[in-house]
């Protein structure tokens, strides 16, 4: 059978792709959206360091090449020097999606002040959502279980594959017309 | 008499302004400002296409030529292709107001989930506050009831008419000196 | 002793710089540094006229040649035509921080509906974080409290000097590695 739902799975973190240490939060993706989704779907993953260029280039990689109706990465979101996931994101979109980063860190700030110093945001290069969490894995969950239920109906209006979830786990919304 | 306070909407439609639906929208604009405003306010209506040029040039009429105080749009804020509202709001704009979009999407999320899908922002031209609202009638009165108290002072900071409201519809905020 | 911990603080105000009233909220948010901090700190002070240009010199100035590992602006973030700080902070800035914005405003929308015009934001200029606040010395006390928890560990992140608090007034928060 043919898969039509890509996903991409982008890890931006120069010890995890030395291999310093092991992409946990990649995996903490994978495993929420295996979780999530009732419809088959295929995993694009990539672990790349904080670097602008090469993010931008593994985003456009994903989204032109692949087709993935959705990316979801995961570190480079905070202030420090390396940090520029929502950069690469910004400048790989067409339009921005700001209430995602918002909600994101709105939820975020019920379990740490420091929430506000995560700079994650959203946007949409063509078909492709693009949508950056965290960088823990605990916070990854807490951010997905947020903003999940409105990806799919995003989806549809972005004419990608209709996404069908365990609405036991999570609860797509899509407005009736 | 002179009524100098002069209020645009603008609704961002392909299938209204192509006339196969009635732009139930605007008239809910216009509808809730005739509820909220006891100062008389003249309209200056307009249905456009989703087109990013066609947008930018209304507001630029609606503001420069009319002399509006305050324009409201609707429609074009979401993440579909056509969406661009959002885009031609802030390439006219000398400057951006962020609270409007954060307080509106905040409010909307406690009816959909889908609410942070909406990309709507406000921003200032020259004398003229820009805000734009979303497509759904329903949400436009939700959102307008969030928004609305602080506009009357915000013109006022433009340096444009005094607006005065039915206070037991909408209270205006007006900070003593 | 050499105090390593220098501080910003930055006013912009055309009234406050012409010396048409004393500058209030300037000295707010040293009187509040001065109850957070535990460690010694130097302040290094500016009350300079709404000038994007003027606003721009002094954050480069305090940022490059002071080596503060924060600036704390005051003034300039409404809707008027003479409120530039937010524009004067970004374009100083190598990275933008939305979350500070968005918690300021929210933890103000308890008080006042007008806390959607003000456009503070915050942003990272190399090893420095910029911080708008607004302009009035209550609001200023309110703000600083909502987000100052979050910024020790900021400065951290930016390889700035170790923060310490005064824990009874205010708790900073650095997640356990």
């Amino acid at each position: 059978m043919d898969i039509d739902i890509k996903i991409g799975i982008l890890t931006a973190s120069d010890r995890a792709s030395a291999g310093i240490y092991e992409d946990l939060s990649g995996q903490a993706i994978i495993d929420t959206l295996n979780d999530y989704l009732k419809s088959p779907w295929r995993e694009i993953y990539e672990v790349i360091p904080d670097d602008q260029e090469s993010i931008e280039n593994a985003l456009v990689e994903m989204a032109d090449k692949e087709g993935c109706c959705l990316i979801v990465t995961t570190g480079g979101t905070g202030p420090a020097k390396r940090d520029v996931t929502p950069e690469a994101t910004e400048s790989v979109c067409d339009k921005m999606m700001p209430g995602f980063g918002e909600l994101m860190r709105q939820v975020s700030l019920k379990y740490v002040p420091t929430a506000i110093l995560s700079r994650q945001t959203a946007g949409i290069r063509n078909k492709t959502l693009i949508v950056n969490l965290p960088g823990k894995p605990k916070s990854i969950r807490e951010c997905l279980d947020a903003v999940f239920p409105a990806i799919p109906y995003c989806i549809d209006l972005l004419e990608g594959p209709y996404i069908e979830c365990n609405e036991d786990v999570i609860k797509p919304f899509r407005p009736k017309k």
